[in-house]
């Protein structure tokens, strides 16, 4: 078993995925890491949905400005904030912080657990909100913050280079 | 060795801390994971201030609404976004979504190390960015987004309830 840092540091975003179908059980493993994840007041405005329809992972596809891998693997989590939710209990910090940060801490489990599980995923953060709307049918208050591909990886990227701890830590 | 969900499903927000110093290695373990968290473009905009001062403490409880936790702890961890880096590589976008998501990856990863070593840490983002800026002399474009006590937790909170995955997740 990989120890915690290990799977931190190995994991790599896949962008080439292969078709074998995902494990029930895995993937409800990985939205219940999601779910596990800290949220402003324990609010949970975190809302997932799991598309695995081919027409509707190709909408998202030409949504993240034609990033074909993402209609390539089984499963695209589409991680979404109820910006309504967030904003009864914490006003505009809530929509404007809270939502973006909770909603990132759930995607970072989603990453780490699929990782562990020899899954592969892809933090895709580029896209039109308005179009990811449009073909999930989401109203004005559900923002969709992330779309991650799910998947048997196809590849195995080398690590991207980290900026050292010397240059991004300060002590005081 | 805990699995990795036991890791993400045992953490839990740390409000009272033992006095005992954090070993440097295992407080670099938990700045070294941070580093890992993946980030838009890898443009890795963040920054950590590692706060041990116990007058700059007081500083950040104050900030923080007084919760002074954040005063007892022997660590605070102030991560930050450096707002012109992720503006450089992508305007807007990255300054009101990604600068948030990429240090909130980085947080959660350092939530997940820390707790994995008994460490305890609470992910606070209620504060005044003003005067946590004005505390440490940071300039306009470098956002404080979290501030996270480290130490060894002097309680054991009972979990907080989640709403159940058919609540958060759906199908398409």
């Amino acid at each position: 078993m990989e120890t915690l840092m290990q799977i931190i540091k190995g994991r790599r975003s896949i962008r080439r995925f292969k078709p074998d179908p995902i494990p029930e059980e895995d993937l409800r493993e990985v939205l219940e890491a999601a779910i596990w994840a800290p949220s402003a007041g324990n609010t949970q405005e975190w809302k997932f949905f799991v598309v695995r329809d081919p027409g509707l992972k190709r909408r998202l596809a030409s949504a993240a400005m034609e990033q074909q891998f993402l209609a390539e693997a089984p499963v695209v989590i589409v991680v979404c904030a109820d910006l309504e939710r967030i904003r009864r209990a914490y006003g505009e910090r809530g929509t404007q912080v809270y939502a973006l940060q909770d909603t990132a801490a759930a995607a970072q489990n989603i990453l780490l657990v699929a990782h562990a599980k020899g899954l592969g995923t892809c933090w895709v953060g580029a896209f039109s909100e308005v179009q990811v709307r449009d073909a999930l049918g989401l109203g004005q208050m559900m923002r969709p913050l992330a779309l991650i591909p799910l998947g048997y990886p196809a590849q195995t990227p080398s690590p991207r280079p980290r900026r050292p701890l010397e240059e991004v830590v300060e002590y005081r």
